[in-house]
């Protein structure tokens, strides 16, 4: 495993990706604010999950860390892109316990920050040094563009959500595999397209990267509920508090008539957000009806055909791409 | 001269653009809305200013509209999601006589829809039937990705410009040319390159539609002032009104010590709106001095400039852009 040397390598080529397009414009500041490069701890936030696993599945696939870094910037950036965006348009002051970008300098200049970082996500694959036939380089821009619409139309599922009283199974597992499944799809797809892959093989990795997306948002859902405040800082019920649809609850509300069930039934059939006392009812319930279990059942299911589309498609033979993922993906075990 | 055969098939191959990323996501109404396709008139709003002159540049060096439609429905959605973002940024309410999108569906819908859109663009340039080299989509989606750093970087100052008490012409070039001026240019350089240009001539053809976009963004800042009921419905005075910095200010405040200079710069020495009467004393003031002439003088300037170019490069030799240019683009003669 190169990992360490992965990571310090993307460090410093991301920095670069973001440096070059430095100007006078205001947004630059705000940039290297929003990644950490402009605090005193100098601290670069963020796990870099993307591309770190566009990175392992270029390599399984016999390419260099050199020849996908570009990529590996490039899918990075455009996360960060719409999470520029999106903390504007779920109105979240804060991110890892530091100002989100608009709550700093204002909705306009959050929207236009966030357009800028798009346009350089694009720009650090087109304009990078590394040499690649243009027919592949088309193909990696292309994946990244259809990515981005489909998270463009998770997070447009997301939004209207909020204003629902009722969303299906299917309503949430479509709206997560747009808003979190798409970019994992993207970057397995061109990381395999970034070592030469063809285009068959390569979409083979992107549905390996897909099924693992789903799987990571449904844990996620559980970090949002039940708390995670090492990691992501995420207080206990923070996403009941704001009255957002995530797996434990629409599993909760997709089952068989109970009481507890009922409990979380009432408190989602009202607008806006939750009180503390609902929220706590809440959890209760959701303790009650076993959701956890459910979750992890339904995550490790999306595991599995992660795993049965390797083994059909043969790809990650090596198992490079798996171990990754078990390592850094699976959270709660 | 093609122009109405050009601009209908424009017409079909946008409308066939954008429904081809219809889904069942609830950004589809709003992008079609924003259109004017969901309007009972199916008006089609606009002046398709950016595409025609992309495809007058493509049939100046010999390429067929067919070659060029991708790209100029590229240049046209990239246009529209910008329009879509500022006017949130701007909070603008109301567009060519209707609601906005996000006066309609909200901040958070409206971001998103404009993201969509962004995403849309390219994808109708990498997604489509015309045959091309893959070195040539990499160039064309290049320009349109520089294009679009370089709108947020002068749509970043022009937002900055708000909090300033003074702003040079130094400074507002800078902004136009990013925020207007190189989506021209990016029409022009693209359409060269679609007509199989090579890079240094559409490059050519480049400079040639950034110095047409400042001399447009020039004339435009005059119905911004004096107003042009007829042809955008802005109403007089509704740039002073929210104390943009237009040119008739800037230039005037460049100017020398005078009676009528103090009028305008004490205005724009306080922040927030200008009531009424501070618009109606400050177009008195910049009417006394003179400014339209010398916004006139300033556009020729970039005109004469374009024609320079034009002749020095040895492009347009044929005059159709120039001729689209003229009938379309220079507005005050």
């Amino acid at each position: 495993m190169h990992s360490v040397v992965a990571r310090s390598s993307f460090e410093r080529a991301l920095e670069a990706a973001i440096t070059r397009y430095d100007s006078s414009a205001p947004i630059t500041a705000m940039i290297r604010y929003h990644f950490g490069y402009a605090s005193e701890a100098g601290d670069h936030l963020g796990k870099r999950l993307r591309p770190m696993l566009l990175l392992s599945v270029a390599e399984e696939e016999g390419g260099s860390i050199e020849s996908a870094l570009d990529a590996a910037c490039a899918i990075e950036i455009l996360h960060n892109y719409s999470l520029v965006h999106d903390d504007i348009e779920d109105g979240d002051r804060v991110r890892h316990g530091r100002d989100t970008v608009w709550a700093k300098w204002g909705t306009a200049h959050g929207i236009n920050a966030g357009d800028s970082l798009c346009a350089i996500s694009y720009l650090a694959l087109l304009e990078s040094d590394v040499p690649r036939p243009a027919e592949r380089t088309v193909a990696m821009t292309r994946a990244l563009h259809e990515a981005n619409l489909a998270m463009c139309a998770g997070q447009g599922r997301d939004i209207a959500f909020e204003v629902e009283v009722r969303v299906t199974m299917d309503d949430y597992v479509a709206m997560i595999a747009g808003k979190t499944a798409a970019l994992f799809a993207a970057a397995c797809e061109i990381g395999a397209l970034a070592a030469g892959a063809a285009s068959a093989r390569a979409r083979a990795y992107g549905e390996l990267g897909l099924a693992y997306g789903l799987g990571f948002q449904i844990e996620d859902d559980l970090l949002g509920t039940w708390g995670d405040g090492v990691m992501t800082g995420k207080p206990v019920g923070s996403d009941l508090a704001r009255r957002k649809w995530t797996f434990p609850v629409v599993w909760a509300l997709d089952g068989p008539p109970s009481p507890a069930r009922e409990v979380v039934a009432e408190r989602y059939a009202r607008n806006g957000p939750l009180q503390p006392d609902d929220v706590a009812a809440t959890i209760a319930a959701l303790d009650a009806l076993g959701v956890r279990d459910a979750a992890m059942r339904h995550a490790q299911r999306y595991y599995d055909r992660a795993d049965a589309i390797a083994l059909e498609r043969a790809i990650d033979a090596g198992g490079r791409v798996r171990a990754f993922l078990a390592a850094n993906v699976r959270r709660v075990v």
